[in-house]
């Protein structure tokens, strides 16, 4: 059995004391006649380290300090203690906001003049992200959320604890599963059971209908997540919520593209923009089981291949060259696809039969354990 | 109560029983030496007409042959023989595809060729319409998906009689509801029982989240839908047979911009695209709610609009003109947007408070019936 994490299971009060212990350092700082100043960390690739151990992608100790009697940072303290603040507010109240209702909440928050506190949502965002790092946590846990995106079908009881103590199994929701919310904490969504060997992690959604059509959850005793296309942050945060609560291996199936592996790796190892929140989103233990460039040549698909796109071989190029792609098989899937300069899409297996994937396909490999590493 | 729409309940034998005729017409012409020939409708603006009395975009009588031995029309004849004979073999076999996967079975049709007889997912789309136009049908009536988009909440039970006959209540999933299929035919998905005075339509899934954790359906018996932006074809289906089958008043709630009431208006009217369609997918007794320019001054909301994008101006001037956008009500929100040329999102509401909009904006709005018609 795994070890739950425990940042996983950070408390609505404990994130609310760092809240508080930020704004309460800014009150004495003022009190005591000193320029009130914060710390963040550096964001950017500058900062952002491969943890070769961890096998995570991590946002290093660079930090920077935010002073309100910087005339260029001034504005940005503003904001910056109104996000706080407003944080604060929800974790007391138990509301959760969208990040586009944070920014409309605040966008004019002082009265009686034409000066605008936040001018764009992009300014409300990047304060966001400020306050995550100052907090050390997620957006999720300040109670914040985004556009939600991703569905999950198979053997497992979920408990909605907001909302009446709801408990569903997400197998008797008809074909279309449970669509995943876009927080997904587990004080609120309790993972009550799961009754499966693995989870199989699927990047489109028509694959996903396929697999529930052919019964392939039940037959194979899989749970099934679709990501539609790159993973949102809940459907990346129960990812790691199963892995690591219900010790459920992750396998994960993208079209055979460099967008599609690079799906594959952000759900692995995380991507460079959310470095920090690897910790609560990522599986460094994640299997990757297809598509594959040689999966064109076994299966006879090489009329159902697609030209590789121009995006496709810069983002191949890149691939190549970051630290978590540096064995012997990615380096060689890599180079295969920019020499052959094809791809190859999940739903082009339809082409040797609608089943095909979901009765050959999938469990030949997965029983063989043939995955790419 | 209102009647059913005989249409929707065309079964899949009956629908079988079409497509099996086209094919049957063309093997005779072809046993007597007749060059084949089949029939479909003229698509394009010149053959959409709004049909004052239902209320309705429609396809007109225009039609178009297609012929086997005309040379410019023979490789489309083909490729609409294949995609007739594949899903009159889906129907057979109770089998749904989406629209990628019928191209990916059928890129590639004659074996021992180089020659694809499908190049690009484009044609078959193509391909489709037209045969669902010989059919006089729609896509999910031939078994056929695209994306699923939107969600369902409230207290509303559902039986997908595909799959176990699983019967839920889209108020016991937890806050995030049940995510709408992309193929809701009757046949599939039963309306088992609805206890609610109306359907809420909403544009954005934040705003869907927010009624939500706020109780709005519950505390006033509403069901609610939220679109995510243009409603998909599920979505505007389910919307339909909510109204028909369940008599519920549809009531749409969405962003106060040209696009936003583009929205509405292909829920209630229908679109040029699909204008054979909307006997399926639309509600002329469609009401709108908001947003509206004059909320932006009856709640003070001047500091949360944004400019009117250039987009949206080319779409209101469109909009002026449009027929079923004459009426008094409209024309003066259109030439209101356009002279005032600000925009005012729904959860722009957020800047009164989280709550506003359920507590005070929709309740008040819906019980005086201040309905822009």
């Amino acid at each position: 059995m795994k070890e739950n994490k425990k940042h996983d299971f950070e408390s609505n009060e404990e994130i609310s004391k760092r809240v508080y212990q930020i704004i309460s350092d800014l009150t004495h700082q003022i009190e005591n006649m000193h320029p009130p100043t914060f710390n963040t960390k550096i964001r950017g690739q500058s900062n952002v380290i491969f943890d070769e151990k961890e096998g995570l992608l991590e946002l290093g100790d660079k930090q920077t300090r935010r002073s309100f009697l910087n005339l260029g940072q001034a504005r940005k303290f503003m904001q910056t203690s109104l996000i706080l603040n407003r944080c604060y507010e929800y974790l007391q109240r138990n509301k959760t906001a969208s990040i586009r209702e944070i920014y409309y909440e605040l966008k004019h928050a002082i009265a009686n003049t034409k000066e605008n506190t936040f001018d764009a949502q992009e300014e409300s965002n990047e304060v966001i992200v400020d306050v995550e790092h100052s907090v050390n946590s997620i957006r999720e846990k300040l109670n914040l959320q985004a556009e939600p995106k991703g569905a999950l079908y198979g053997n497992i009881v979920l408990k909605d604890m907001m909302h009446d103590q709801n408990e569903f199994n997400c197998s008797n929701l008809g074909r279309g599963g449970w669509s995943i919310m876009s927080r997904i904490e587990p004080e609120e969504i309790k993972i009550e059971s799961v009754d499966a060997d693995f989870l199989l992690v699927v990047e489109t959604s028509a694959m996903y209908n396929r697999l529930i059509e052919e019964r392939y959850p039940k037959k194979n005793k899989a749970i099934l997540i679709s990501t539609g296309g790159q993973a949102a942050r809940g459907t990346r945060r129960l990812i790691h919520r199963l892995h690591y609560e219900q010790n459920l291996p992750v396998v994960v199936f993208t079209d055979g593209d460099p967008y599609g592996w690079y799906i594959y790796s952000v759900i692995k190892r995380g991507s460079m923009a959310l470095a920090a929140h690897s910790k609560f989103l990522c599986v460094p233990e994640a299997k990757y089981v297809g598509m594959r460039l040689k999966d064109v040549d076994t299966y006879g698909l090489k009329e159902v291949t697609e030209p590789l796109k121009e995006g496709d071989i810069k983002r191949a190029k890149e691939m190549l060259a970051y630290p978590w792609f540096q064995s012997d098989g990615w380096q060689a899937e890599l180079k295969s696809a920019l020499t052959r300069k094809i791809r190859i899409e999940q739903q082009a297996l339809a082409n040797k039969s609608l089943e095909f994937v979901a009765e050959k396909y999938l469990p030949e490999k997965i029983d063989n354990e043939d995955f790419l590493s």
